[in-house]
């Protein structure tokens, strides 16, 4: 367990990663990953207000105040990246420990994209990178632990990076527009 | 969605259940379920201790201050309940939403009972206590997130309270003594 970090900090110096990070998986345009810094704020909750008052992917209040958003965004203990796409911020990931404890070693994240920018790859890119930082941290698997069993877009990509649903929570999710839907726990080892 | 509180309140007067219950399901000595009040903290915290120290079934780190223990127990949003036994704390839960937003009709808990006390009946107690407060409270169904495959008295237990095991976190947990072992996600309907 001493591979694990006891705490993972959101301040961008201490990332080990390359700074600016050209990432191989998203093409045309390319995008860059980076620490995300104070100066993001206003970008970064532009990408995850639409999210949000959706309602239809994330476990949040859909009226979430942008303060509300940006400090569950930069929780304690939360890294956070955007990516970008020609300097603009077009994304933005989490990673964290999901436990403390025995569950220390067990990352868990969260991810957002601007609907403009959905079907890019973005998604894609940013759970690579993801997986990458979570190895290079002393991590042995992540967890999602709530994907909402409507959201087959997002279910399809996680699978195809590795995941594998497992575990169904019956009805735990009520749908804006579909109603009590299921939600699955997604795990991969790294 | 309007059943469900958009927030738990932890103040014992916001409870709606009788502040003081004997409970029936334990019967000799009689065990009296209320509202945890501040001049509980010591006596939960001398229940949270040994558990905590054990590493065993939460994902608490071992060496977690008196102060930090409590204020996770007592987390926003958490109701907390004490467990006496001749006016004499033996246990402690919280009851909480387990996530916001679409999944806020999900209720979640935590129990703890003195190691003296084990066996006596006494957590079977709280989860059905807690099982009626979330049905008051509206709730729709209860999830355990962590449940450490080796706490095999716990899942039978919670298996007998009509939870079932609706997920399967592969090697997720550190034992301090076994090493590493799978979590279970346990759920049930209200």
């Amino acid at each position: 367990m001493d591979v694990c970090p006891a705490s993972i900090t959101a301040r961008p110096r201490a990332v080990h990663t390359a700074e600016r990070e050209v990432y191989p998986g998203y093409v045309n345009p390319p995008i860059v990953i980076r620490p995300a810094e104070p100066s993001d704020h206003d970008a970064i909750w532009q990408v995850l207000e639409p999210t949000i008052r959706a309602g239809e992917t994330y476990t949040l209040p859909r009226d979430l105040s942008r303060q509300a958003a940006l400090d569950f965004w930069f929780a304690a203990g939360h890294a956070v990246f955007v990516s970008e796409c020609q300097a603009e911020v077009w994304g933005t990931y989490f990673l964290r420990a999901n436990q403390q404890g025995g569950g220390r070693h067990v990352a868990n994240c969260g991810y957002m994209t601007a609907p403009h920018a959905w079907g890019r790859g973005l998604a894609r890119a940013m759970c690579l990178h993801s997986l990458d930082l979570a190895r290079e941290r002393g991590f042995h698997a992540m967890q999602f632990n709530f994907v909402v069993a409507t959201n087959t877009r997002a279910v399809r990509l996680w699978e195809s990076c590795g995941f594998q649903i497992v575990g169904r929570l019956p009805l735990a999710f009520h749908h804006p527009t579909v109603g009590l839907v299921d939600g699955f726990v997604m795990y991969r080892q790294l």
